[in-house]
């Protein structure tokens, strides 16, 4: 195996595919990266059997073959090659791997490929185009909700993933771990039939790190019963997907409400956080609003103090008092764009639902039960 | 105790005497920023007992008096305060403390200030002026390689800081750590009194950190036989000294070589970190350095792979072979500003000392036995 190519193209190609490597794993091939040139061209694989990354590397293949490296090392040395001159990597039939670029010269020992797993082939044929940086975005502001695994039962694990729909012009993701929902709907430029999968969170957090293009650089989608892959430019990540039911979030009744208020989201934010700051790791103390007449009125009892606030507000509807965990408003009003928010409320026991007017985001926030505080 | 400022010179203030602070303590007081306003100004002071810093907030003093605060939980209150508008502290009889800003309004609850320790008094009679930039670069072009503690023995006491000694008009900082030697001498405008002090690393790193000045802002040294003080603007840092004697660095025989050579500093910097690529945690492999005619010629063997370049020099005297720790001459690469750096051998044994002609600096690496290698 032998090939030569730029420095640049080969560290990006390496960082990439890392994305999907295990730093320790049971199966010791499954830290190595993957270097396959036998179809003439410069492919290198990382997986860790969830997750697969796969991408080609503009450069010239002098001799074709396979050989497994380990991850780690590999991406010191490219990354500190020398920046001018081209690097060449060459493998012996022993797997020794010689790495050069101008004076500098490393040798170190692959592995054969043979055990490597092979990424699943997907169908193209119904695939779904959204743009880059609609993806990393909608990724972004939705994983935060997201179950942090433990449990073996098939709920929690669904929940370890988010639920990606496909109807019509619309992409929708949501993830939620008990106590929040996040939803988050985007216009995709074409229809499309309808989908419904369960992609786990990290290979959807993996991903978004490595879609670097902007709104005009598109990833296309496609599926098949077990996996999803997203392709882009040179590179193709395959995901398996998390069998199982999702919570429906349609059924949720979104539409009544008792109280509503529109609140400056960013001073409102820093309200919430300045009342976060007095609930220590594990300590699960509640901010409680006061909701009354033009203002809401914040307050937060901890072992380490109190702090009280209060905020102008448009109100519409009832007064009303209710609490929660502040991280989770926070959460929330962070991956907001706008300027204004609006929260609805049925009562101090329902969900408080924080979404704009066209429904493209849409968080909920369960209460804390008001009278277990006092 | 009540007084009255502005956030941004309350929150620096608490972030400056915060360097002294220890998160966890033996004794809880010493977890706590105390703020003194008996005298009419703003004074907030932190220390471990090693290391103290008092500082002065530009404010108004409303009632004297004193109070000791948690400096976790008072530095994220502070930090978080809204922007606009003025910060009132006041605490009552019980210490129970009461932070607003705007309509944020924080008590969390304070201590008496009668057991925190007192900085000691120093004498500025006979002190020594340096400017700020000078004293920070040359701190962090020689704490490196202070050693990093554990023993008991009064040598590897003083091995945890570092030697400062004024002769003349020349301040010289050195430290040692028992495989290299870093010595950082720099010019003053006046001429001193002689003076020899063992500094605590730990309280120069916390200096460096709080030393935001340029080239014309000075800082005022003064000493007595068991502490250092620096001042510059408002801040006040004491340390303890470190007593006992240190290794003698004029008596190193830094004049005589057999080899010689010119280097570009950065593209051998690079070699020496690729080969320190191969050099995992807690394998000591060295880099052999082969001095020959115009080249050297590096090579390394590790459990990871071998590695080998070589790079033009500039070469006076007999060729060499010599190896070294690849990180010990990495470290001091780093910080030499030069383009070309001169590197001095007697033999295979022997250090290697790396100065420029008026020895302004002086870094000296201990080559690793030769045979031991095969």
């Amino acid at each position: 195996m032998k090939f030569i190519c730029s420095k640049t193209a080969l560290v990006n190609g390496v960082r990439t595919v890392n994305k999907a490597v295990t730093k320790r794993s049971t199966m010791s091939i499954l830290e190595c990266i993957l270097i396959n040139t036998t179809d003439g061209e410069i492919r290198l694989t990382g997986t860790d059997t969830e997750l697969g990354i796969e991408t080609l590397v503009d450069g010239q293949v002098e001799d074709r073959g396979i050989v497994a490296i380990e991850a780690g090392i590999f991406t010191d040395i490219v990354s500190n090659l020398p920046d001018d001159g081209d690097v060449i990597v060459e493998s012996d039939e022993n797997f020794v791997t010689h790495i050069t670029c101008n004076k500098a010269n490393f040798n170190i020992v692959g592995k054969s490929g043979e055990e490597y797993p092979y990424l699943p082939e997907l169908n193209r044929n119904d695939s779904v185009i959204i743009s880059q940086m609609a993806l990393r975005d909608v990724i972004r502001q939705t994983i935060f909700s997201i179950a942090e695994g433990g449990d073996d039962s098939t709920n929690q694990q669904s929940m370890r993933g988010e639920l990606m729909e496909i109807f019509g012009d619309s992409i929708r993701l949501s993830s939620l771990d008990g106590h929040r929902i996040s939803i988050r709907r985007i216009q995709l430029k074409d229809v499309y039939d309808s989908k419904k999968v369960i992609v786990p969170g990290k290979s959807l957090n993996e991903i978004s790190k490595i879609l670097t293009g902007g709104a005009d650089d598109d990833v296309e989608i496609s599926f098949n019963p077990n996996h999803i892959m997203f392709e882009f430019e040179n590179t193709k990540v395959v995901s398996r997907l998390i069998e199982g039911s999702f919570f429906d979030v349609d059924k949720m009744n979104i539409k009544d409400h008792e109280t509503k208020f529109k609140v400056n989201k960013r001073a409102f934010m820093e309200c919430i956080n300045r009342a976060n700051l007095l609930v220590k790791e594990g300590d699960k103390k509640p901010i409680i609003l006061d909701i009354r007449d033009d203002r809401v009125y914040m307050m937060i009892n901890s072992t380490a103090g109190n702090m009280k606030e209060d905020i102008e507000i448009e109100k519409y509807g009832k007064d009303l008092m209710i609490a929660f965990n502040p991280k989770f408003v926070l959460d929330a009003l962070k991956v907001i764009e706008d300027d204004e928010v609006e929260l609805y409320f049925v009562n101090s026991k329902a969900p408080c639902f924080i979404k704009n007017n066209s429904e493209t985001y849409i968080y909920v926030v369960l209460p804390i039960n008001f009278n277990s505080i006092h």
